[in-house]
């Protein structure tokens, strides 16, 4: 679900944005090719109105890489290779780089074989998943992308946060001059920024979205976070909410299984372990784990006949009847795709805190602030 | 999640009761391999517990074959080939055999190349996913298996049912001794079969398992079942419930994501399409469509850490804190293979009704009735 801004947020131009973030990593010793791609993806989250993904991401992005958690030049290194798979070490570089190389190698592998998978490890977090997805859209292939994030998520029936909001992005190609379906989702209900929202505005949760300390849904937004920064117990519920009632299992089982074929699969961190602090209490290396994989339509029949199908089914589902009140039934993707092209006549809209502490960022690090 | 039974269950040795379903595929023309699998396949599900999909469905297997809808003998033929794709013809045969012949050549695929995806087109049920998913368990590998399935599902906003229940199933496995991760679940809130228990026992369902006529919530069982028959609107919601406020639109995604990899890959029926009814308002064959996929452990590094890692982190599931009120955290698969083992002591559970319907069978078949 695209994420309202809240107030008076400050339109940016596009490709000013985007240069703006390139600098500031250029700058921290990351190289321009990679400064690019982790700029384009951050600017691409705030394109698509995922704004927790994009620029206020900024900050933090600079504390990894200041604090040395994050390294700055760090060429991936493919540890297993087949035709159609690999596993790549990320060494603590940046997770954009690093899944745009995984994904351009699942692409070739899949060219050749059919399919391709590459999983990454010792990576970092690598913006929004769907990025990765959508390079597969123009070589006639569809995208899969897998991450797994800090634990925030209690599994059913439990208390502590053990999971991650781990996404799934999927992009497959549509017919000529219709958008392709784009799934980019967390696996838990809702994301740790909504029950921030829901605490600045002292409004309170529909049930199903957080638990509190004992474990059960809670509708207090402060409490929620207040007890997850103090690890009291209580998190995020997953997709389908608290017990098995609503299928709470079920989104429980999507999250383990993102994390089977990342954490796990790839060597890495998984669960608990992801972002873990050290036995010395300091904060380790994330070592987030991504999954990156392609199918060409080739390798299962006419690409042609797959995209006239595609969008065959989104114009049925478009065209079917409405819930009462409703107007609209949406394809995925296609929300994101028409903010994306309003945006970039607009400009980004950009929260007034973000820009805020872009502007700082450009003062600490003696850059040019280009953003007025 | 296991079904409850609801009472009076007969309990039958498991061998026996495989031996009976076998025998009356044999009966109406299927090969003896290809009985034994859709026999294995059907008891597997009520001795792990999923009653809805084991020999409860018998009759409509029977009368599918009867009816010329299904045919007893179908060699699936190869449409499409790579060194890590297939894409299959099930010329209208029975979708357990045409899944295990899909799955064997994936793990094949698998073995050679790290990765083996093969879609199924023109197939028809297939029973549970875990099924197949679980073959890989023993080759060192991850199984992979979807299906999509009829229209029982409204679209977010909607209120036509479009989409299938379109179950995912993932299968890993984990240290000697250890039971293995198994991921199976349909990408609705609830199935079909527990919107008729709420029926049979007058209760009112949770708000968000199923809609009515208008498109919103409701908890009444009889009114949706009735709606369905009748098709005049409403159905089964999406994982996450009504509209966006819990997540709908990712159960929704979650379904279209399942029926873009079987149905529109395999060149199939997808959404409204599967078991539709032809211009003549007579039921065409359905046109079912799988995905089945593999990955070698070895094509991503070494297959004793991922089932290390993957024991590690289901303890540390188990072993979290529990929620106020709970005493136990599960892991996918394990519920169910805790209950396959007793069963298999105990007998298979089967409902009278089922019961009933299997010595009828055997009547019309003349078959001797080899359960009491």
């Amino acid at each position: 679900m695209v994420e309202a801004l809240e107030q008076n947020e400050i339109f940016i131009p596009v490709d000013r944005l985007r240069e703006f973030v390139e600098a500031v990593f250029v700058r921290l010793g990351v190289r321009p090719d990679d400064a690019w791609v982790v700029a384009d993806n951050l600017v691409a989250a705030d394109l698509r109105g995922i704004h927790s993904h994009g620029v206020a991401r900024l900050e933090r992005y600079v504390k990894g890489l200041k604090d040395g958690l994050i390294k700055p030049v760090a060429p991936c290194s493919v540890l297993f290779e087949t035709a159609a798979t690999a596993t790549l070490d990320a060494r603590d570089g940046l997770g954009q780089p690093a899944a745009k190389y995984a994904m351009e190698m699942a692409i070739r592998k899949a060219s050749e074989s059919g399919a391709g998978f590459v999983a990454v490890r010792n990576s970092n977090h690598y913006g929004i998943a769907g990025y990765y997805a959508m390079m597969a859209l123009s070589h006639d292939m569809i995208g899969i992308s897998l991450t797994n994030s800090a634990p925030l998520v209690v599994p059913t029936f439990g208390r502590e946060i053990i999971v991650g909001t781990n996404p799934i992005a999927v992009a497959a190609p549509a017919a000529e001059g219709e958008r392709p379906f784009v799934l980019d989702m967390a696996t838990s209900t809702v994301p740790r920024g909504k029950v921030e929202v829901y605490n600045r505005k002292e409004k309170t949760m529909p049930a199903g979205w957080a638990s509190d300390e004992t474990g059960k849904s809670t509708g207090d937004a402060r409490r929620v976070l207040d007890n997850l920064v103090k690890r009291r117990g209580g998190g995020l519920l997953p997709l389908g909410g608290e017990g098995e009632t609503w299928g709470g299992h079920k989104g429980y089982g999507m999250a383990l299984l993102i994390d089977v074929l990342t954490g796990v699969l790839a060597g890495g961190a998984f669960g608990a372990h992801v972002y873990e602090d050290g036995p010395d209490g300091k904060p380790k290396p994330a070592n987030v784990c991504h999954l990156l994989g392609a199918f060409d339509l080739k390798g299962f029949g006419d690409p042609q006949a797959f995209r006239k199908s595609l969008a065959q089914y989104a114009n049925e589902l478009r065209s079917s009847a409405k819930a009462d009140g409703e107007e609209r039934i949406f394809v995925h993707g296609e929300r994101e795709f028409e903010m994306t092209e309003r945006y970039e006549k607009s400009g980004v809209p950009i929260h007034p805190k973000s820009v805020g502490s872009m502007r700082f960022i450009a003062g600490e690090l003696g850059l040019p602030y280009t953003l007025d």
